[in-house]
């Protein structure tokens, strides 16, 4: 039986969309997903706006198994994502005493200011996110997962999150290679992709040092399908006369 | 007078939500777009999945001047962007008679393959987008623009879309940099930010070789505006007893 979680992510933040700043937590995130059993379903990125993150994240938790969001959880005045899960959820923004806890311990305090108190306001009913590198924390609530956009940061928090998540069937991939154009080889891409259910063949041109093809992806939560189709694959490739290697992809 | 115009980018392929592929096109089209005048005002990232693909267009389309388009152009049946274009807004799709004179001319024959005629399917009433890397047009159709993936080619479809585009007001970027953690200028920056219509400051806060700090960057479309609040936020800076320092942000 094949399980199919979904996920959304959701990246909030001015400086990604003005190109100030390039995102690093997509690919990372598409990465520990897969590796979770969780299929990244979309990203959207969005900016720091109240309502457009409300829209966004009730859209989303409606929709997707989970949704993580990163960014805007800072002390300053443009951080504003907390208060905007609460307000999607309907629940109050509180002081969390754990959450003050951890940051006091963390900055080594015992009074902290009133900007960064504001890490310590957490939508009531969420539970905590560690954060070993940094020590203010995200938060889950209901199946929205919070964390911060710097992406050290958010890869710490994933730590914590894989103890809070439930994976489905995890998606297999396994890839060979032509140095032909990707078109010769459409008919029998879709000949074995129809071949077999659950699984897709994705096919990636590439151009490299003079020498252009194709890497062809085969994925499929059924791993003996997959292998199965690479296989076909391979034959279909060579019936035609031309040769497949296998092994890492050219970039 | 301020007139904004902003966009949505739509990135349309399994590889990027699978992790497999890191997208070079965001912070590419960001900038370029900023440069025009167009604020890129959201991002989505989708699988190949028709009807994902049909519902983000027409979403975008609705709520944005204009939508680009990323990925899912090429020749093989997990290119599926044009044919959903077209039925996201209710049109055909034909042989276009110019794409497939620059799709033979490229590839020096006169006898395309079946798969490489799918890169000469248009939507019936879009307008080619000439691609001087590999030949294979994008199009746009209403305020719709459909690109390549990979990212050289999209960056060369660009330089055509420029004559097909009219941008607002061009936003502008100063930034002054603090080597204090960002939340002890919180309340300046809310301050700063009030004063001015149209203004934003967006707080990023950064580690580097065991300094930390925050770089602050006001925006707006209004060029004497956004020198006015640097100087106000320098003097508000200087108040406190802090030190600022302006050029490059640090990474």
């Amino acid at each position: 039986m094949v399980k199919k979680v979904k996920a959304a992510l959701i990246i909030i933040g001015d400086e990604i969309l003005s190109g100030r700043t390039h995102d690093a937590n997509l690919n990372y995130l598409a990465k520990w997903a897969g590796g979770m059993g969780i299929v990244l379903d979309e990203v959207r990125v969005i900016p720091d706006i109240a309502e457009r993150i409300q829209v966004a994240v009730n859209e989303c938790r409606n929709t997707f198994d989970y949704v993580f969001t990163t960014g805007g959880i800072g002390p300053t005045h443009d951080d504003i994502t907390s208060e905007n899960v609460a307000r999607a959820f309907g629940v109050d923004l509180l002081l969390h005493d754990e959450a003050r806890g951890l940051l006091e311990e963390s900055l080594g305090t015992k009074d902290l200011s009133e900007a960064r108190l504001r890490m310590a306001m957490i939508p009531d009913g969420a539970e905590l996110i560690k954060n070993p590198v940094s020590g203010a924390p995200g938060f889950m609530l209901g199946n929205v997962f919070v964390l911060a956009g710097i992406p050290v940061v958010m890869q710490s928090m994933l730590l914590d999150v894989e103890n809070k998540v439930s994976g489905g069937s995890k998606v297999v991939s396994k890839s060979i290679h032509v140095f032909e154009g990707e078109s010769h080889f459409a008919a029998i891409l879709t000949e074995v992709e129809d071949t077999f259910e659950h699984l897709t063949i994705g096919s990636y041109p590439f151009y490299k040092a003079g020498s252009y093809g194709a890497s062809f992806v085969v994925r499929s939560p059924i791993e003996n399908d997959v292998d199965k189709a690479i296989e076909l694959l391979g034959q279909k490739i060579k019936d035609r006369g031309s040769e497949f290697f296998d092994g890492e992809a050219p970039e």
